[in-house]
């Protein structure tokens, strides 16, 4: 079958974010080229007009229906937004509807419930992510013990935006730090992290990977060369293992990847 | 009805953030109190047993059954995992297998299909991260012909977490900029950026809020002092009502819903 073009709309009266993360999900069907498209606060009659055009064109372009992912608490607007033909996926109607009733509450339904500044765990995660921009790249040494996490790793293993990812979607705070040559003819961990060990995750990565990422910042240099790369990684690699760091290898792994396995390794604050 | 406890469980072969996303809808249900458990990579039989008996305890434990929120590919551990009692919510059951059906396509079941780092989403996110670190709070002017939006505004009024959300979200290339009392007394934007005024994007805040996160800052300060705040942000709003900017104020709003807002006022790349 040859590949066919759908749109996917994620429609909310919110941010429309909780529908846009199902969008995850269309990567199940590589054979479908999906165009993704969010409409956010749609909770007026108006705007619900304006969504529907939007279905309609769509459909019309693609010659197939729309699929929509949908999260609208107000119930007339939502049976007014199911008129035009397309592909519903209601959140509502089959996820927070039967929930409620084995829950036993009526749900909300005002716009913009999930994704509120309200509640301790925004605050924590805007708290983590001042910290991981302040602890990044070994740059202070003051409030290491406050770190939830210490990611350890060579220069460009990806521990960068692991940190942010973890403070920003988790609230953990996750300092990272630097091994550098260095430490490595010490064959010792930076003095500074020495009694922390019990937080210290490492990442490596494989040598042609580290040489191209290297050689973008520092094309044709000794610290981007592959052979550099392939000591560094093999003395890291001895190092974490002298010293008895769990680590993980970014090269084939997201940050979304990285961190599922680092907080399975870390004790976590929020859960 | 007094408060009751739950233990909500995302239980996935994969990373189990897209399960992990509707915990988000839990929100609608304030009346309950959940414990939030996230079991990824459970990808094997001995992983389900173990996811297994954590539902079991979390059902001892509450008197009351658990919410599973899963993401399994495989059919046989999916149908494992649901022997014990529980309200499970099936991502596959309820969302993947019945989008096959209308894509009339048979869904990928293979463990972390979504969240791993092929395609071109992924890598233009980790360069806008790069790209909102390195434009962070106007430390550099290079490149911001590149950025997506620039945004402006008073010191600490969430330009930062925003411009990384945006970037490790969307990957849009988010610069921010800090308007400053020498901008105020000029009347006019930083001249670096001119010429870019329809990337342009505005935070305010309230002066009671700002007061507040500058005094974590820097305590007792003129800089964090509420006259001081207030006359900042009057300045401010008026310098960007003069240069026709769009803003939205931060006070009470999360990086996500600022974020929606800001996608709906700039040319989005991706989508």
């Amino acid at each position: 079958m040859s590949q066919q073009k759908r749109t996917a709309f994620f429609i909310s009266d919110g941010t429309g974010i909780t529908a846009g993360a199902l969008g995850q999900l269309l990567a199940h069907f590589p054979e479908t080229q999906f165009t993704q498209i969010r409409i956010p606060f749609t909770d007026s009659d108006a705007k619900v007009d304006d969504a529907q055009k939007r279905i309609v064109n769509a459909r019309m372009e693609n010659g197939q229906r729309p699929i929509v992912i949908m999260s609208i608490g107000n119930q007339k607007l939502r049976a007014e937004l199911k008129e035009v033909d397309a592909y519903y996926i209601d959140l509502f109607d089959s996820f927070i509807e039967p929930l409620g009733v084995e829950l036993q509450e009526e749900p909300l339904t005002r716009p913009g419930v999930a994704h509120s500044i309200s509640g301790a765990i925004y605050s924590d995660r805007m708290e983590a992510i001042n910290f991981a921009l302040g602890h990044d790249d070994g740059m202070t040494h003051n409030g290491l013990n406050q770190a939830n996490v210490i990611l350890v790793g060579v220069s460009r293993s990806g521990k960068t935006p692991t940190s942010i990812y973890l403070a920003m979607q988790f609230g953990i705070k996750a300092a990272n730090y630097p091994l550098t040559p260095e430490d490595f003819e010490r064959k010792a961990l930076p003095p500074i992290l020495e009694g922390y060990i019990d937080k210290i995750f490492g990442l490596t990565i494989q040598a042609d990977r580290l040489c191209s990422l290297r050689s973008e910042r520092r094309p044709n240099s000794t610290y981007a060369s592959l052979d550099n790369c392939r000591k560094e990684i093999t003395d890291c690699e001895n190092l974490m293992k002298r010293a008895g760091i769990p680590w993980a290898d970014s090269t084939t792994r997201s940050v979304e990847e990285l961190s599922a396995i680092i907080l399975q390794k870390i004790r976590q604050p929020n859960t």
